[in-house]
């Protein structure tokens, strides 16, 4: 492609063809036609049939080529095999758009799906055309009234698309799964949602869920993005788009499916999504600030907080708490901190305010226990405009009933001045099921009105760390690393290189980065060279075989530690070239490593592996027992700035391991952040040409005293 | 009390009188005698009113003795300081039962709140009442119409208190908070659950939760029970209620506010911070198979998938998933595995008997994708059908789209047809929100309708691991040890102790349980007797000062390890007790400790702590850095079996650091379960005589070898 496909046309079009439209009653072809006319949609509708000269009261087209206008969209609902010769005859007729609704292609078992789908992808891209799907459940862009889809969530039920109030913004989703994808509406506009776009990608044999985002983006109509996606299948693309939207200040709440072996196996047979690994796609999320989301309801909740509060996202973790029911307030404390919200005393300032309007046997410590007497004095917006204005807090929860209405009714004005004055976010929870007039004067005041608990505070938790996080991310903009001086040189050497790298052979390019040091080591290639090499040395060394053939030393017994003398060096040469031979025959030796026996410290490992998806991932462990056992790894994109780098250390379950204890010093955690950064920019560097780089272990010595790499190998991508 | 108060004379009275009954618009004293006469409720009603005549039409009466007939309920809606008086007057009167409502007792700031709680707590203990609250909401008996409290849930609203379809059997709801206790009600009723009971109890002046949990259990007519607790007052009540419903098969779903503010993330060997009272709950918790819940729809939601599958309950975590949507199966896939469920592949021969109906984009492998087309066909029952049959399942969940009922009202036969003859759970989750219409067929045919797919999970969950704990509890019934033999003497020996005990004095009491031995240390008075000590012991000896005043030797700086020479050992004596002296000049020496230095092997910790509401809790950590850092530990009430002792190192984290692990062989797991079940046993006989168990370390050796106990104290509740 040498231009991008125009998303805009597809989204909005002013004329459509449906090719294969049919009557009602004929399935999908006929509720197609049926769903865009129930609609007031301003565009028109041209359906395509051999064999009809009216579908559903429109005129009947024979084909592309016959109808009255140029097409904008056209809408596919035959049978996979027809689908490429129109798809072709459309291009040709300047048709700028197609949804391919049609299933039968890569998610089929057997090549010819998958080989009939590459087809479309290579038509779309001689005409540049937008093309969605195929096995799509189609889109709609509902401030069009344009339903191009056969879901059943937007058939006309005496609801409108949109509700009548929209003051909080408005939300697009886009899911490769059609029913997960309509799901999300079908939740969400109950509440009073204003959704703009639901787009379902399918197998997304052209356009991925990231090229919609970054239009949705680009566009500049979209507030908040929910996001169920199966693979990434262009990482460019997925960070340029990921990337724009946190810039934007558009918050994507995402689930990708494949988190698990059994989800990995569904998504595969779904949409034929190669879910690539886990880890990889979360550390990249991580990195652009996307909210995991665990569920359709959850997801929906996430989003109302964000609308409602946008530009007032708590500045902290701090959170007061107002109440009439005590239990309610005990368990939204304790949800909250289990969540890593934090529920601080009062200050005596804001207690004086409130302790007026207090019952003697309520409390205005937090959660403050306004009792049922203080709800109908001041009302919750009362109580709530009195805890918000603590300088000890970030946000306000409200723990109420909205059983009944008149509470809320009666403070109607009081809620809604306190929106718009509030500097900080006020979310509510009622404990009861609420009244449909309690939701109505709440939304109209501005507020979602949480049902779940779990929900409200997972959702403060999220505004306050994705606040937190767009602040870091603007500003590291612009300072990421560009190409390290040594880079050209390192480029020549790993483009040389056959394969794996030796140790002797990987310290001196990563110490060109600054990552360790080659000083204290020197390749011995005969018995007598070791010896002098224990002399330039000094202090006890380990010998170590080098051979791009024995990449596992220690298990090859080619590794000795700790030799002091001539004498240990000597005997410790000859028996690892012994053991190196006959472990493996025929490995070319390049001779044994003699280096200096690291100082000692904490042991960590530092790892770059390469994904199929995402390409380098940086790895961080804690050393042996740790990684290898509890499976305690953290997982980034690169490069790192310094704080990604500190905060990945954090990431660790045993980050305090390396904290001072009982005596032993703290680690040097400053010298292992400095090193992860080094690391990241040679694997960014250089993301093309390595397979794998394991350091490990790397020794952090106590603060002030660096890290050592005890161990080094880097794996490139060439054929060996 | 000499007999336990007549909870049923409480629950099922005949006769009420409300003291300080009001007309309508008086507050609670109006809306009490409002809510009981709005219902058809079989027995009489009283108003007790010094001022009027006649209250909401119904003739009043001055004081309890003139009421016209025995009153075997008083509801209190006075005022604090005048309700034991008439508490008496009640009791004097022959009054069963009283629900105190009235507020302005113990939660008041200040004494004299808790000290007229205390006067009625006399009162009821005299009269042996059944008294519910003070500060309670009162409770509602919805079988018998009759709702003795002021909550806005059980106004009538246009919905009868009970379903009409009762099949699935009732739940009740036990809960310190009033909103909260008819918030589940509030919340299950739209749900067509059938409530039985709803009791709040304020304060518990008398009557606590579990006394109301016993007395529903011994009943009879309660299949599954909701609670909520902010304290549990009588550990005693607690076990033996926990214990009876666990056996009757009744469910208890619980959320213990206070969670946060208990002491398990602070646990650390530190013994004050170890066994918080949530720690010490939950444990006692698990050991009787409470549920613990985290919100109120999803306890709801629990409720609802054992009262359906009741007798039926999965025997283990393999499910097999159905849907019509690809997205939600992989989504429901990802979340089993997320907590814990497997997903296998389905066995051929289920496969071979679903394929004919798939179409060929869809798969049986499982999630078992039929498509909208194998629904169509099939539908949901009989997918189900099909994989509930499969014998790699334990139960099955079905993803569905609940939005329109047609579907489901063309299946309604069968899936009445399957729920009956189903062997094994299927819990069906809706993606969109369901109509009405779908939420009666599958109600009617006894399927609980889930929205919110992690409750579905977390249902199925803890529905197969409560089977499975209740069948390990049945079969371990009987097998609880009785006083071990060394029982009195050490009970003799603890009561002759003055508060803390040495590890010299502790040890041989351990020892008589079979907790580790003395066998190779001895107290060494005198330098001399140090010295012929290692000549007894042989290799290397640590020595340690032995002072009841000085429980932290190492701090002290009065031990010293790895002595082998007589001069070493001469010296470590003197240098240990000129230690002890210059750190605490007036302590008790009793002598020095020589004993063998421990063999190698994985460091654990084993303590006893009492827990001011439970008594004495177990305590099990990993080796010092994990239990002081990570905070890696796990605690259970005494005593244990084997079986316990053994799941308790399994909820470790760091439970595989006990394995075998690059050529380091795994430890002695059967040894340490031994060491577990005997301590326990050792709290569990001298149980009020413990404050505080410490064995730290214990060093766990390589299978087969056994553990060795390298320190050990025992603090006694004695004044020292």
């Amino acid at each position: 492609m040498t231009t991008k496909p125009d998303i805009g046309a597809l989204l909005n079009p002013r004329t459509i063809a449906v090719i294969g439209a049919a009557p009602l009653g004929q399935g999908i072809r006929g509720r197609i036609v049926e769903v865009l006319r129930a609609h007031p949609f301003e565009g028109k509708i041209f359906p395509v049939s051999r064999s009809l000269d009216e579908v559903q009261g429109l005129k009947a087209y024979p084909s592309i080529e016959a109808c009255p206008e140029p097409v904008d969209l056209a809408v596919f609902v035959i049978p996979a095999k027809f689908v490429a010769a129109e798809l072709e005859r459309c291009g040709k007729a300047g048709v700028k758009a197609a949804i391919i609704i049609s299933s039968g292609f890569a998610e089929e078992p057997g090549e010819t799906g998958a080989r009939m789908q590459a087809e479309l992808r290579a038509i779309a891209a001689r005409y540049n055309m937008a093309v969605n799907g195929p096995n799509s459940e189609g889109f709609a862009n509902l401030e069009a009234n344009l339903c191009a889809t056969f879901s059943p969530a937007v058939v006309p039920s005496g609801v409108s698309l949109l509700p009548e109030r929209q003051g909080n913004g408005r939300v697009a989703v886009v899911a490769q799964s059609g029913g997960m994808g309509f799901a999300f509406y079908d939740r969400g506009r109950p509440k009073e949602l204003t959704f703009n776009h639901i787009i379902t990608t399918g197998n997304e044999a052209c356009l991925e869920v990231f090229d919609y985002v970054e239009h949705l983006v680009d566009e500049g109509r979209t507030d908040a993005i929910l996001l169920l996606i199966e693979d990434v299948k262009t990482a460019g693309t997925f960070r340029r788009a990921a990337a724009k939207a946190l810039k934007a200040g558009v918050p994507l709440i995402v689930n990708k499916i494949g988190k698990t072996d059994a989800g990995a196996r569904a998504a595969a047979s779904h949409t034929a999504a190669l879910a690539g690994s886990y880890s990889a796609f979360q550390a990249n999320a991580r990195h652009y600030g996307l909210i995991e989301g665990n569920n359709l309801e959850e997801m929906v909740d996430i989003v109302q907080g964000f609308l409602a509060w946008k530009g007032k996202l708590p500045a902290g973790r701090r959170m007061g708490i107002c109440t009439g029911s005590g239990g309610g307030g005990g368990w939204m404390a304790d949800t909250c901190q289990s969540h890593g919200l934090e529920v601080p005393t009062l200050d005596a300032e804001t207690r004086a305010k409130i302790d007026p309007v207090l019952p003697s046997y309520g409390t205005s410590q937090n959660p403050v226990d306004g009792t049922a007497q203080a709800i109908r004095q001041v009302g919750y917006g009362g109580m709530a405009e009195l805890v918000v204005s603590s300088p000890v807090v970030d946000g306000v929860m409200v723990v109420m009933s909205a059983r009944a209405a008149d509470h809320l009714l009666h403070e109607k004005e009081k809620l809604a001045a306190l929106k718009a004055s509030s500097p900080k976010p006020i979310l509510m929870w009622t404990y009861t099921l609420p009244a449909a007039a309690s939701v109505r004067v709440l939304t109209d005041a501005g507020y979602p009105l949480f049902t779940n608990m779990q929900h409200a505070v997972t959702t403060m938790r999220h505004m306050a760390d994705w606040r937190a996080h767009r602040e870091r991310f603007l500003a590291s903009e612009g300072t990421a690393a560009r190409l390290h001086d040594a880079g050209p040189a390192v480029a020549a050497a790993l483009a040389g290189a056959a394969g794996a790298l030796t140790e002797a052979q990987s310290k001196p390019l990563l110490a060109a980065y600054g990552i360790g040091s080659a000083e204290h080591e020197r390749l011995a290639k005969s018995r007598e060279a070791a010896i002098a090499a224990l002399g330039e040395i000094g202090g006890a060394v380990a010998l170590k075989v080098q051979s791009p053939d024995i990449l596992h030393k220690t298990e090859a017994g080619a590794v000795a530690l700790n030799a002091t003398t001539a004498d240990e060096v000597g005997a410790a040469y000859d028996r690892i070239l012994a053991s190196a031979k006959a472990y493996a025959p025929n490995a070319r030796i390049d001779g044994v490593l003699v280096q200096a026996m690291a100082k000692k410290g904490r042991e960590v490992i530092l790892g770059v592996n390469r994904d199929a998806q995402f390409g380098p991932v940086l790895m961080l462990g804690l050393g042996g027992v740790h990684v290898e056992v509890l499976k305690d790894v953290a997982f980034a994109p690169v490069p790192l700035t310094r704080d990604d780098a500190t905060r990945l250390i954090g990431q660790l379950k045993g980050a305090g391991l390396l904290d001072a204890h009982r005596g032993q010093p703290a680690a040097d955690k400053a010298a292992l952040a400095e090193l992860i950064v080094r690391l990241s920019q040679f694997a960014a560097d250089h993301a093309d040409r390595i397979a794998e780089i394991d350091l490990n272990p790397v020794i952090v010595h106590p603060e002030g005293q660096g890290a050592t790499i005890a161990d080094a190998l880097i794996v490139t991508t060439n054929q060996s």
